[in-house]
């Protein structure tokens, strides 16, 4: 830790504060995070519409989604940023990314490589289709 | 208050404790709710595949959605169930409804009347598209 500096670096979680972030700051200060400091981010084919995933950014985790072309998120259970693929191989390619009417919600067209769900399936909504009753 | 009985009815907030609800137990067993207890839930227009916006569900806005038609939400603000379109006009006709592969977000494909946004826009993600920097 010798050269720990006063200024936290991006990515470096500072428990009970934001985490550090490069978003541009007229950006992060319109957002409405969620307690944990989150906001919720759809992943969406950008040309068939399939919803593939949801995942939780941070600005930070915004910050590199917007300027690095590739999805990244925040991993609640693993506190840390994660790029979609790092792993798989099953890259975002990142083609627009929105915000919704209430900034709290980020939607993001991207185009998958291979399957968007760690088992395999194409989106991580394919096979657990719930009984509608009516 | 005379009427008060010891059994929580639907609707009825309890302050730290989960909302009683008539969801189907199996199913109920299965969710991974965030802190408050809600799930993320995605309406997508069934046919054009239209992200339209993204709501909150507990368990008994979930039943409600699998069991009338109608999409309904939880509103974190208002803390009540609402119906989408109850005072719009703009009903959300539930189509289908899955969850995710870790069953903490829900994807509803709906047949949306009219608007999604309160805006007035289509969806909720319609006027407000980020720059990207790469």
């Amino acid at each position: 830790m010798a050269h720990m500096t006063s200024t936290p670096q991006p990515g470096t979680p500072q428990p009970g504060a934001p985490r550090p972030s490069r978003l541009d700051p007229a950006v992060a200060a319109r957002l409405k995070r969620s307690a944990d400091g989150l906001l919720p981010a759809i992943a969406q084919q950008y040309d068939t519409g399939e919803v593939l995933m949801l995942g939780w950014m941070d600005d930070e985790a915004l910050h590199r989604t917007l300027t690095t072309g590739r999805c990244t998120y925040w991993s609640r259970s693993r506190q840390e940023y994660w790029v979609k693929g790092d792993t798989s191989g099953h890259f975002q390619h990142v083609k627009s990314v929105a915000l919704d009417c209430d900034a709290d919600t980020v939607l993001v067209r991207v185009d998958q490589v291979g399957a968007a769900c760690h088992t395999g399936d194409r989106t991580c909504f394919d096979s657990d289709v719930l009984p509608l009753a009516q």
